[in-house]
């Protein structure tokens, strides 16, 4: 197993950071034919039956202490660990499908807490048409829950996070830096809206803001290798929300997204949903000075949209 | 949210038990047609494409503590937390297909360990051909690994816990207790096997022995609704193992299936694998006095096997 090897690797997580330690941890896996995106999307694309029908794959959990605590009303802290997925799976487009859970639990948790959890989880599942069909429970110091969701794009493409292109305009739903006052526990995963898009052909690229607009568009940037421009005026904000809010405050689950020109009158005409979507920017080609990481200073030409 | 009304719920976990917690949890989850088989068997069944395609969908959690400690070798780590997963594909005789992974993890823990687990992981996931497509991570108070994975039957049905007849005779693969000396870290699930039984459709019924024979037989006698009754003397015993052992050890790993009595001979005459394979006992009509739970005394007319 070589792990004496392992000596010469970094020597701490915090030097590496997440991404350092993602790319440690996966940059070596290698995928099949049977695969069309693996790391480094909201979802893993998995090839379906025929041209048009595609399985996407993702999991994510929920830490007590991290992002829940003990006084988070239980129903919340389960409608959150499935909507945190849900939200992934709307960013590439998919509808959802069937989730298993693996719960950790502490000797000494109380089963009516878990149980009031799980109703919680249940009741966005019925919501958004998830099937609940398995899990599995272990003992562990602290509360966690652990979803693994899967959906289906059938009859048209997934939405990628590398598909923007320079001269796309950049978009957002709903507003943004509203993560006080229980948004994060709250919010409505952008199905339908992901889905729509998907479906229309009208994003190019599309991610979730789950870390904030600051962190999460230097990724759809670096996935499509091109330098995003925003309007900094544009941006929606929350009711309340500072532009240093709307750019850094982590779990909108709003969705970004990038829009050939050619197809932006089309998206403005034809959007039906009642959540808001704003241009909030351009996409550049790559260059040298803006990196994926510029985020900042207004943008000028944008008004002219 | 309710979460007034859980305080009717029962007192503690040690009360409830884990069949008493999974009640309590899913007993109200519901499924839409895409799903043949949700909670209670070693994978839920989702429909596929056409009546002879099904996807299989698990997930599986290693915490450190519990499945590993600190001294384990961190590549066995990985390799169990997929294993098992996999040993569960193998129960209904499925192909496994792709995985993602939640990693939990302190905030001290070592990067290099980290990796060498992932490499365990990634070892065994090429052995097998798994496609690890995606995952999170996640702080954590305790190392975990949570694993999902997706697997298929193509051309052929899963076999489920369900299907055992009274009259049918009970196999076990390989030996039974044998979970000293590093055999949960080490085992092999039996993949190859439990296609080949899925394939042939020669098992009626077929789980995984992960907490030992004398827990896990009840359960497929349960799904069954018969009452099984054991052959003791024709148990097969991994070297040094007391009978014991044999029926209490848990991480066994091992295939425990039912065979139709005109379906023995072929089994007999065709079974292509080094891993042996061994009647344990019958299959009975569920009796009221050989309730799920009976699996003691030697069953003497087995002899004429």
């Amino acid at each position: 197993m070589k792990h004496r090897r392992t000596q010469s690797g970094p020597r701490s997580l915090s030097a590496l950071g997440e991404k350092g330690l993602l790319h440690l941890l996966t940059s070596s896996w290698k995928t099949d034919a049977r695969i069309r995106t693996g790391v480094g999307d909201d979802c893993a694309v998995l090839r379906g039956e025929g041209k048009a029908h595609y399985l996407l794959f993702k999991t994510d959990a929920v830490v007590e202490g991290i992002h829940f605590t003990a006084k988070t009303p239980p129903g919340l802290i389960g409608r959150k660990a499935l909507a945190r997925a849900l939200s992934d799976l709307a960013a590439m487009g998919a509808t959802p499908h069937s989730a298993v859970i693996t719960l950790g639990v502490p000797a000494k948790e109380s089963p009516s807490r878990l149980r009031a959890i799980y109703r919680g989880m249940e009741t966005i599942a019925k919501k958004y048409q998830v099937n609940l069909v398995g899990g599995e429970t272990t003992r562990a110091a602290q509360l966690f829950l652990s979803v693994a969701l899967l959906g289906e794009c059938r009859g048209y493409q997934p939405v990628l996070r590398s598909g923007a292109r320079a001269g796309d305009l950049l978009f957002v739903t709903g507003s943004l830096g509203a993560t006080q006052k229980k948004h994060h526990l709250l919010f409505e995963p952008r199905l339908a809206e992901g889905q729509w898009l998907a479906r229309h052909k009208l994003a190019s690229a599309m991610m979730d803001l789950s870390d904030g607009l600051g962190a999460d568009l230097p990724r759809l940037a670096e996935s499509s290798h091109v330098s995003p421009q925003l309007d900094l005026a544009s941006i929606p904000r929350a009711r309340g929300a500072t532009l240093k809010a709307a750019l850094n405050d982590g779990e909108d689950f709003e969705l970004l997204f990038t829009v050939s020109p050619s197809h932006v009158k089309s998206l403005k005409k034809k959007w039906p949903f009642s959540t808001p979507t704003h241009c909030i920017g351009v996409i550049r080609p790559r260059g040298k000075q803006t990196g994926g990481s510029n985020v900042a200073h207004g943008f000028d030409h944008f008004q002219q949209r």
